[in-house]
């Protein structure tokens, strides 16, 4: 990874002593903090910012983002630092927001099937308070994240198969913009007509045209049944064959993730669990007693006539927790494969009629390549990821991966895909952005200009301005 | 209703004879066909366009749009004529694009379950095509608009309570730019965090930022089992109450639709019906056969709790066809009841927690006004209605009107809920939309600016530039 090429200037004293005096010890300059707050889940390389700022309401954010303005100096804001495209990297300087004390839950509504809470709440601590009302909030991207975090990088993850990823369930974003002045992105009613789209803006667009404070989320009442399943496949081809046929044949399924026999191996070993090494599915069925068994039905016999081994069952709380933490440890336990590697997560989504030769097409690719790697995927919504282990001392290895990175992309640009259905564009993926969105760019490129003038909102992000 | 201050000119002869030298017959200046092109079916007054451009391609629009930035002249994209806020009105005269011989269907993705087509073809000729191969498109204004016109107003409809409105179920656009360049919104991908939305900022833009030529749809498989019924409620809080109860309750209802006594008596008029005259509920169950019976026999115990009669079940594909018509025409049929009347219908759509209260103190306020007025829904999303049955030569009946809806829709944002659900802003809900929106009405005048610097496309509507 080439380092992007950076004019960056210091913040200023005067600014920094400003904050200091409105914030105190919330203002931090220190080496380890700043370090800390440049740096993202991902091989990317890290950028410290020069102050970092914990805030606990929104006003603060005001302030902090009319003082900035003031001094011509970048903000960055960072929820919980899970991302993987070097979303919170200060490329500039400047100061980062860290909302991770904003993390109160402000209205539960139980009639109305939604809920507002501040930007640094994650989607495990909003669970877990949910937990007695019979609602839950499904979008989960395996990172405990924040969910203003989650709402800027459009976040999905394993279910959203089934209940959509976050450009579906924000309903409202409280959002400060780049001159301080706060908005309201739209009112709780369900759906609306009224004037442009901002909600939809504003989630995915990575902290550049401002920052997001409250967010306000769909729920939905916990399924009377949850039934969970693994089942091995004979081939890659044939799993993911089944995964479009159930895809096709409406069942509702919640949740069907893909792992290769390299993955598999990798969570057997970190998750210490028997599975067979084997291109394999995971399952969540969620509805009616009677729903899930017919769900059940017809996708087992899809998977018969596949080839699939027998589905191991997870019924209980407790084994569906295991099975499921599994899958999201994945990413961890393909990097604990190989001692001392970095991961390089990327990920690609195609209509879900070019899956399988995008993924065959692909397995080929990391089958003659030097470095080990790893899939698995969102498969029933078409996306899938790689993670690639390097050694971040071998540039070679980087080079390796980029190349097979370039390849994958490219090959899923040219079946009607995108360069990221999940991960977001961050700065790892600007000109793969280019080469999907061509002239469409520039489009948001204008939005950028009228919105952020002063090019102050996380700098160097998503396009080049 | 007060028309707004215009300041117009009539289109330069040099740009008529440009795009009469390029479209020939197919550029009409008749004052019928601009007087037809300039109103829709409201009750706003109609504004014709100076010229009517009956387009057959992208780089037809490409070429009129790049013309008419030349020559300063506005731009008014035309569907079918179907909207009610007054979206169609030349309201500085200028050029009229008729999309509507854009009808070609350009691909259905049968394994995708998607299709793309041309702006101009309207959503019964699309469930026409579609008739052999298993699927359909959900989204159900009630008029047989065009699919480009439903994706410029993000129309929802009927079952927009299972499916979603236009927002959720258009994957791309193709646009035509205020300065000619085309863009494609999004790739085929079922999602993506590839920067801005600018698939969702295009949906809902009413014309004002650019041109839609083509637009590219999710589909569905046409249930295993549909079944539609009508029941009728003692009072009108029993039938909200069943409605908030249902959607509380997680079934997946694919309809669930009020009408009010006053809407039932115009309907059983105007298309030989026999319901009785009551508040009722129109409901239609989708899934496979167990699950509708499921979903059935649930709302049957909701209904029955608040005292409602006994359902009347229309099974056969004839007997839904006629169901629906009877409700689909509750508008025509309002208007027939009053002979000489034109139609003020408004919308509101409010979180599902206010909607009893808000449909009651709506109730009440039409018990005691002049004007004859009856209320219909998309009740399951929070969404309805009121059709106000006015004598256009009547000032006075215009004024009680204006008030009505300025109560209701005050009313629903006091709940949180929107100026529109369905209908969108046109000329007729700018001032709503300031109430709604505040400070974030700047913003959409912001990206308005941005991309439509020269303010030429369907000026005068959403907002005021």
């Amino acid at each position: 990874m080439i380092a992007p090429v950076l004019l960056r200037e210091p913040a200023k004293p005067a600014l920094l002593a400003a904050l200091h005096q409105r914030l105190g010890d919330r203002l931090s300059t220190s080496a380890a903090v700043c370090a800390q707050h440049g740096k993202d889940e991902s091989y990317h390389q890290p950028h410290a910012p020069d102050a970092v700022a914990f805030v606990q309401n929104t006003d603060e954010v005001v302030e902090i983002v009319r003082l900035c303005a003031q001094y011509d100096t970048p903000v960055v804001p960072f929820g919980t630092g899970t991302s993987l495209e070097g979303h919170v990297a200060a490329l500039k300087g400047g100061v980062c927001i860290d909302l991770s004390q904003m993390n109160r839950i402000l209205r539960v509504g139980t009639e109305d099937l939604d809920v507002t809470v501040e930007a640094g709440v994650t989607r495990k601590q909003l669970n877990e308070y949910l937990r007695d009302t019979g609602l839950f909030f499904p979008v989960d991207p395996g990172a405990d994240a924040s969910l203003g975090g989650m709402a800027a990088t459009r976040a999905s993850g394993t279910n959203a198969v089934r209940y959509g990823t976050m450009r579906e369930n924000v309903l409202a974003l409280t959002v400060v913009l780049p001159d301080g002045r706060v908005i309201q992105t739209s009112r709780r009613a369900r759906k609306s007509a009224a004037g442009y789209d901002l909600t939809r803006l504003f989630v995915g667009s990575e902290g550049t045209l401002g920052v997001i404070t409250e967010v306000t989320l769909k729920l939905y009442g916990i399924p009377e049944a949850i039934s969970a399943a693994v089942c091995a496949f004979p081939t890659i081809a044939a799993a993911v064959d089944t995964v479009i046929l159930t895809i096709q044949s409406g069942v509702p399924v919640a949740r069907i993730e893909l792992l290769d026999e390299a993955q598999m191996e990798a969570i057997n070993k970190y998750s210490k669990l028997d599975h067979k090494v084997a291109p394999t599915l995971f399952f969540e069925f969620h509805g009616t007693t009677a729903g899930v068994a017919e769900q059940v039905e017809i996708v087992n016999g899809i998977a018969a006539e596949q080839g699939a081994d027998d589905f191991r069952w997870a019924t209980t709380q407790e084994e569906r927790s295991k099975l499921w933490q599994a899958r999201h440890d994945a990413y961890y336990a393909a990097l604990a494969s190989r001692p001392g590697s970095k991961g390089w997560a990327t990920d690609v989504c195609v209509p879900i009629s070019r899956l399988a030769e995008c993924i065959a097409e692909t397995k080929t690719d990391i089958a003659q390549s030097s470095i080990p790697s790893a899939l698995a995927g969102h498969v029933g919504d078409g996306n899938f990821h790689l993670i690639f282990m390097i050694d971040p001392n071998r540039p070679e290895e980087i080079a390796e991966a980029s190349r097979l990175n370039d390849r994958m992309v490219t090959r899923a640009l040219a079946m009607d895909g995108t360069c990221t259905g999940e991960h977001g564009v961050g700065y790892g993926k600007m000109d793969f952005l280019c080469a999907e969105h061509g002239e469409a760019v520039e489009v948001m490129a204008s939005i950028k200009r009228a919105i952020d003038p002063q090019n102050l909102m996380n700098p160097g992000k998503i396009m080049r301005i």
